[in-house]
């Protein structure tokens, strides 16, 4: 039993997502998490100024003794984590890997990606895919609008309707056997998404695979803890939408604490 | 007469809409654009990264022999010019003083701002206000979805029009005398927003404001320019859609040059 609380970081509200599905696989867990709010969006801020940011939060977490760091975010995910690895002992896992291992399998042909400016022309996803499987045909997408919108809280208003419509319109008839939300905003939109795209899609939660690789990792490792399960939530800047859009995520009233980093 | 160009620069394609109205009233000068797409949007990063990001832009402007400079950005205007006025020499002129000095006369009671969250955050369109007219009610507002909108080359879809119904519904009421457009990337929404807010309201173009006012200095300092009139246009990314909407706003095909920095 390791009682040390597992670190999390996002540039704002979208790494909830994947604390929501750590929390319902491994609720007896302990967690810290950082949202980056005062920065967010990191979609759109270059590569280094996203190590730099990464290292600052990832040094916060290892003060706070964590006992590994989930990068609930894709953009630093796919802008970061090979850098962060190469630095730091602690295990960290990013979006990318678990989603690829556990599911880019022999039943997927043709997967489209949609994430920020960053992430897509990183190219990380498809050479991650490809090195699974090179036999997936892969379509990808930069949808910058759709983590500002969640960061304003707008999911299910006209505007988020719109904008997911205006974006899926030319993958309605490409027939994608899986869609992987390649940020982790965008669990808050799968419904609009899902109404889109049909109902045969296999619509890809990268917070989910997270928490099934993960929970097999602490197994192996013995790290699991057993007790009560708490959470820690900081953001650098408060005044933010967050508390709203965590309300409408959580369905109950967070405590948030504010830090400076 | 003075043949040096006039340099202008902003975060990506809104400074285009302050070059529109340059063009119209100033058509005998040359104009150096730069347009930071690379880097777009400013509306997110933090003071000093827009001072840093500013300079390196002054700088590479400076370089081309510009006789003045225009920070066609509300943003960068508002985080970076009195900075930037302490370093250099170069005359610099942003897009608050002169919409300021032409436009809150005693005929305005109420305004309303809409601009990028660092702009509205540094209140310094309420104080130049208080300044020029203490009288004034000023209403703000954070609409950081729109700039992203505009890049998108969306102004003009269902997205557009519902974002500006969501931003503008609590504004309808309050009877605004004015509606200033805080970041350059606003008057793409012009139409949108006279449709949300009715025909009374003077809609302020901070681009023609700064027009009138240029051309006042150009004349009163012996600067202006008889020749044809030419433009440059640089941007730091060039895969952004910045084509798409300058062709949009210009009716015409624009030459772009691709500058590192």
């Amino acid at each position: 039993m390791d009682t040390r609380p597992i670190g999390i970081f996002d540039s704002g509200v979208g790494g909830l997502t994947v604390l929501t599905e750590l929390r319902k696989k491994l609720p007896n867990e302990n967690y810290i998490y950082i949202g980056d709010t005062k920065r967010f969006p990191y979609g759109s801020k270059s590569k280094e100024t996203i190590i730099q940011i990464s290292k600052r939060i990832v040094d916060t977490l290892i003060s706070k003794k964590v006992k590994l760091i989930v990068i609930a975010c894709g953009t630093a995910t796919s802008q970061a984590l090979e850098e962060l690895k190469q630095i730091y002992n602690i295990p960290i896992i990013g979006i990318i890997e678990p989603t690829v291992e556990n599911q880019m399998n022999e039943k997927v042909k043709k997967v489209g990606v949609i994430a920020t400016r960053g992430t897509i022309r990183s190219k990380v996803w498809e050479t991650t895919i490809c090195k699974k499987n090179p036999s997936i045909a892969i379509l990808s997408k930069e949808t910058p609008l759709l983590a500002p919108m969640a960061e304003e809280g707008w999911i299910d208003n006209e505007v988020a309707k719109s904008a997911i419509k205006e974006y899926m319109k030319d993958w309605k008839e490409e027939n994608l056997d899986a869609l992987i939300l390649g940020c982790t905003h965008y669990p808050l939109f799968e419904k609009l998404l899902r109404k889109e795209l049909g109902d045969t899609i296999k619509i890809i939660n990268t917070g989910k695979e997270i928490a099934k690789s993960l929970e097999q990792y602490l197994k192996e490792n013995d790290l699991k803890n057993e007790g009560i399960g708490t959470e820690e939530i900081y953001l650098t800047d408060t005044e933010s939408n967050f508390l709203n859009v965590a309300k409408q995520l959580f369905h109950k009233e967070i405590k948030i604490q504010k830090i400076d980093l």
